[in-house]
Parts: C-alpha cells; sequence; structure tokens
C-alpha cells in the first residue's frame, strides 16, 4: 500500500489519489484524515491524500492542524472538480426511488434536483461512497446515494442521473503529502507539461500583533516580484488575539530569489514553517478522462 | 418575528440570536441559510443570524456569496464556543443507551468521548437540534443525542454529559445582517461596555493578478495605522485567476481615517464591496450565562 485516503472507495479522495498518482498505484481506504496522517508520519503509507479546501466550504483548518502536528510536507496537489451522481442497483428505475442517502455537505450542492423531486426523502450519512455501499450490501430497491461517478464504477451500481450538482465552480484542493521532502518533485500524471514546471511553495507563519505586521511581511514577497496564491489569516484561540498566516507563493522554496524572501520572512515573524514546494495543481475534471462507460 | 435563524429551534445560531438579541426578542427557525437571507432580504424579518467561520472548519463561503447576492449588510458578530452536550428523554440513564443522533460535524468535535464508549452506533442527522426533537417524538428510551445545552433546554430533556467536546477552542462566528445600514449601531447585550465599543469594518474586493497588487492594496491600511482583523484569499473559478479578497479591519468606515483608507483602495481594485462596520464581538461561553438549571 503506498496511498492512503479517507474514506471508502469512490471516496473523493480517491479521486484525487487516481489523478495525481495514475491507476497502477496501490492505495488505501483509511476511516478518517487524523489516519492518514498518522499512517504517513508512521512510515505505513509513502503518501497521503487529504482535501485542504473547497471552493464553497473554504479552508479545513483541522487539516492544517494536522499538517503541524504531523510535520509531515507537501509534495502535490490536485484540484478535483467535486461532481455528483444518482446511483442505484441494477434494474432499478427513477420511479421506484423514495430515498435518497448521502453526506449532508452533497445534499446541499445538489438542492435544485432534488426539489424537482420533494417526494424524495433525504437519509444524511457520513461519507458518499458509504451510501452507495450501504444501498448494494442491502440490496435496497426503493433507495439512491448521492455520490461520485468512480463510487457507482468500484461497486458495479447503475448511473440513473449525473452532474446533478447545483454550480458547475463546486472544487476541492487535495493535498499530496509525504514524509520527507522528495527531490525531484513528482508532478500530477494527469498534469500537462507545461503545469508541472510551475512550482509554488507553501508556508505558514505569525507575526506580532501590531499595525502593519502583516504588509511588512507581504513586502518580502513584493520587492522581489513573486506572485502570491492564497492569504488566510487564522485567529491562534487561547491565544489573545494572535493570527497564524498561511501564505501560498509563486517559485521553489529553493531558488535564490524565494530563499531570501523566506530568510527576510523570518526575520520579522514570531512563528514560521515551511510545509513544501510542489508543482501548481491544474483543475481537474474527472468527467473529461476516458472512464469504463456505465 | 424579528430574528430569523437556520435550524430548529436550540440550534447554535439560536444561541448566538439570545447571545446577541437578549433572551426577550422573538425569533424564527427556518430551514436553510438561503431562507434566512432571502427573508431579511424580503423584509419579513429585520435581522438574520447566520454562521461565517468556524475555528475547525474555516470561512463558509456560501455565506459570503450569499451575503453578496443579498445585498444585505453586516450589522454585528457573535463569537460563540461551541459545546456539546449529551441528551436524552427524561428517566433513561446512561447505561440504557445504544444510539447516538447528531449532525457529522458533531461525532468529528466528540471523537474522545465516543471512543470511550465503543458501543455506541452513531446515526448521523441534518441538525443537532432536530437529533433531540426526533428523541423526544418517537420517546426513544435506546437513544441519545450529541446537541447544545440550549436544545435540552427548549425541548425539556435531561442531560446526561456536558462539555464532551475534544477542544475547547472550537468557536463559531455569527454575523448579525440587515437590510439596513443601522445607526447607532447595535451592539451585544452580553458585550461589554468596553468591547462595544470597538468597531471594526467588512469589505470585499478583487485586485488585478500581477504580482504586489494585494501588497499594495495592504498599504492603504498600513499607512494609516489600521490594524487587520481578518484577511483571506478565494479564487473566483471559472473566471482564470481572479482572487476575492476578504478584509476585516479596524474602525468605523464612516471614520475619516477609514474612508480615506477606503477611497484610496478603490483606485486600485477591480471589484470592491463594503459589508459593514459593527462592534468587534468577544468570545462568548453560554456555559457561563445564567440558564435554568437541568
Amino acid at each position: 500500500m503506498t496511498i492512503a485516503f479517507a474514506g471508502e472507495r469512490g471516496a473523493f479522495g480517491e479521486l484525487a489519489a487516481i489523478e495525481y498518482f495514475g491507476e497502477k498505484e496501490k492505495s488505501a481506504a483509511v476511516p478518517e484524515f487524523s489516519d492518514v496522517f498518522r499512517g504517513v508520519a508512521r512510515g505505513r503509507y509513502r503518501f497521503g491524500v487529504v482535501p485542504i479546501e473547497n471552493s464553497l466550504a473554504g479552508s479545513i483548518h483541522e487539516n492544517y492542524d494536522r499538517l503541524l502536528e504531523s510535520n509531515l510536507h507537501i509534495v502535490g496537489e490536485v484540484l478535483l472538480r467535486i461532481r455528483h451522481f444518482l446511483i442505484a442497483n441494477k434494474g432499478i428505475s427513477r420511479r421506484q426511488i423514495r430515498r435518497v442517502f448521502s453526506h449532508p455537505a452533497a445534499f446541499g450542492q445538489c438542492r435544485k434536483f432534488l426539489k424537482r423531486f420533494p417526494y424524495l426523502t433525504v437519509v444524511p450519512v457520513s461519507n458518499t461512497a458509504w451510501a452507495v455501499k450501504k444501498i448494494r450490501n442491502e440490496g435496497l430497491n426503493d433507495a439512491a446515494a448521492i455520490a461520485s461517478q468512480q463510487a457507482a464504477v468500484d461497486f458495479d451500481m447503475q448511473v440513473l442521473a449525473r452532474n446533478i450538482e447545483d454550480t458547475k465552480w463546486n472544487t476541492t484542493r487535495f493535498l499530496v503529502v509525504a514524509k520527507k521532502f522528495r527531490f525531484p518533485l513528482p508532478a500530477a500524471k494527469s498534469a500537462s507539461k507545461s503545469a508541472a514546471k510551475r512550482i509554488k511553495s507553501s508556508i505558514v507563519f505569525s507575526t506580532k500583533d501590531i499595525p502593519g505586521a502583516l504588509y511588512k511581511c507581504l513586502s518580502v514577497f513584493a520587492l522581489r516580484d513573486i506572485n502570491l496564491y492564497k492569504i488566510e489569516s487564522r485567529p491562534v484561540h487561547g491565544r489573545g488575539f494572535q493570527y497564524l498566516f498561511y501564505l501560498d507563493f509563486a517559485g521553489d522554496a529553493r531558488n535564490d530569489v524565494q530563499r531570501n524572501a523566506i530568510n527576510h520572512l523570518q526575520e520579522i515573524t514570531t512563528f514560521y514553517r515551511f510545509l513544501g514546494s510542489y508543482p501548481v495543481g491544474t483543475p481537474l475534471d474527472p468527467e473529461y478522462r476516458k472512464r469504463p462507460l456505465l
């Protein structure tokens, strides 16, 4: 087993792993995100794939915390468009469906579709792929699940409706994490060659709580024309008004310019941690990849 | 009905409304966050209370989107510590419990507690307060719910265990929204007088995608010694590499200094929206308020 993701087979984490590493690499489903981080930190898995932010639901601070606690590095990223499918046992028609199982977040993302069928009862479960597994294992003929296309393929189920999500711009960013910072950097299998050459770096830092502190920190990048990909402040609870900043900037941290910026930054921060340099992910849409026809 | 929140009675949104407006103001439970925004925009409710970020789960971008779409203003904020209680029907002992109903997020926040009782089956539902209502309405004697203390009070139920959450620093920030920007600003009922005097302002803006663009934007605040409370970038999907920035800064936007900063900022942004100036919320812990003894 080389790659760990959280959830059942067919979970969006597995899709992200397939997009990044290709279909041939072995992967393991573990129960929770914390199991991914622990498994990689203990050397049981070579890589872990975990979600870090979603275009609707925001940054997943818990996984930032686990990244800091576990001392793992980011070695890659995958931007996965989240598409939802209505999935049932084979031979079942749409008219037979009375109940729909899925994660509450998936119901929230498929509101327009569900409103067209007001007689359906929604049943929230903890995981989209688990909903598919439940319907198959229990042989339910009045129920469907909302989950990924991959879950339908993995559990050999029938797709009743595809792309039933409300918005086209529902994307989740997954990180590929590893114990050691790897060089040369692996690029996603699905990435174009030009994309694989663009590198970005992620850091976390704190500053003193004085006006202009963040402005000073950003000056070390602006002075060197280093572009930023992401910035986010997060209050550190229980420590008065301290903040953590998450920053993603363009370039490899081993280049002279970036290394100078980081050295400069460390002079003015109260806490600093390097998370990794890795190829910039391009937004991926699994639907357009060649997959088994359903 | 003057104040709308999403979910059942006893939902954390209702707790936030009580902390902000006091116990006497009338409030209405509506099904979803979008109903809160719509109800306030149409004048059916005077205020809405919605979560905007959580210390573990991050910013709720969906509610930022709804805020922009609905043209509502922020008039207040409440920082609510999320405490979880194990709640059952009266006369039921802990030993009788075999199933626990709650929202999946609540299970995630009470892992340590649940691990001590491995024989319990967790049943995910869409809302913590709804879990309490279900157990009461169905008269279940083998089930408990994880929800707020307020839900136990509202449904007149028994508390089997209190403060069963894993971490002390689980806080959700709620916004109070209104159609019109109100002056003088209302302060939270529970706020101290000194806290109520500190005002902050929230804005959203976009910049050109060039190195140093954000740095320039922050200079308008740094030059005037205006402190920042929050900064967050969010990629605008479907628009190449454009970003939205969420920024909270110290001071009332009607003061000269802040107004100058905003005018200056609008010269260099490609999109700008003022969300509101309102009293800074102090972190509140409902447990320490005087409440009916259980």
